[in-house]
């Protein structure tokens, strides 16, 4: 089974997007991560949910989560409003795996499998001559391990 | 928002169930992870499903990824041989985070981002006098925290 083979659909961002876009197909669609391209529309990073759920969270909770009891509603419904003019380059973590979650086309499950346990993402783009066919996330691939042959 | 008003219904594995019957649930529901309790039902870790992919691969291709293109087909086939006998304990990374993804019925929307934020786990199980009663998802709190009042 080829990589190309197993891909779905999915929605990608520019990294040049607005955050709030990207934010939104997370939410929409209920996605454990979405695929960042850069200006020239080649996957470049995945963006997880788990990561941007950061941004509800004010700085002085993040160093001390005590305080986060005693924070006001309102506090997460204006993400909207901390979100505004950031791009989605600004909700990238700081710390970049070494290597771009892309696979090939041809890609074997198993290379597939190895790229997303290395770097613990919840998705690869498959690419091919730059363009991006579609994504595999994790637990399509171990869906697609235990389908009978 | 608290947490018990925007959980969700979620599959949970005991840590002792098979490790085969935990890879099932992840595939068929498509799910990103699945929550893991103690032996006295009582929510203790999350297995996300970006972990469990790692048994895809043979020790050798961890080690030496260029190895992974010469693989047959039919390594990946083999994962139900291969998580025969293991338990949801052996899935299990060593290096466990220092919390356990657990909230709250009554923590806010923060709490829980707050956490979710820290520990990187895509979602958390929301526990009321030590009973589950479900699970919040990064991208459900995203979803919850741009709807409007």
């Amino acid at each position: 089974m080829r990589a190309d083979e197993i891909a779905e659909d999915y929605p990608a961002v520019s990294c040049e997007s607005g955050a709030l876009d990207a934010v939104r197909l997370l939410a929409e669609h209920r996605l454990p991560g979405i695929v960042v391209t850069d200006s020239g529309a080649a996957p470049t990073a995945v963006l997880p949910a788990s990561q941007v759920v950061r941004f509800l969270v004010p700085g002085y909770v993040l160093d001390d989560p005590s305080l986060a009891g005693v924070l006001t509603e309102s506090m997460a419904d204006r993400v909207a409003d901390k979100l505004a003019g950031k791009t989605v380059r600004d909700l990238l973590p700081r710390d970049k795996p070494a290597e771009p979650p892309v696979v090939r086309g041809d890609d074997t499950v198993v290379e597939v499998a190895a790229l997303m346990a290395r770097n613990r993402c919840p998705l690869v783009a498959v690419v091919e001559r730059g363009r991006m066919l579609g994504v595999i996330t994790a637990s399509r691939l171990l869906q697609v391990a235990l389908a009978p042959e």
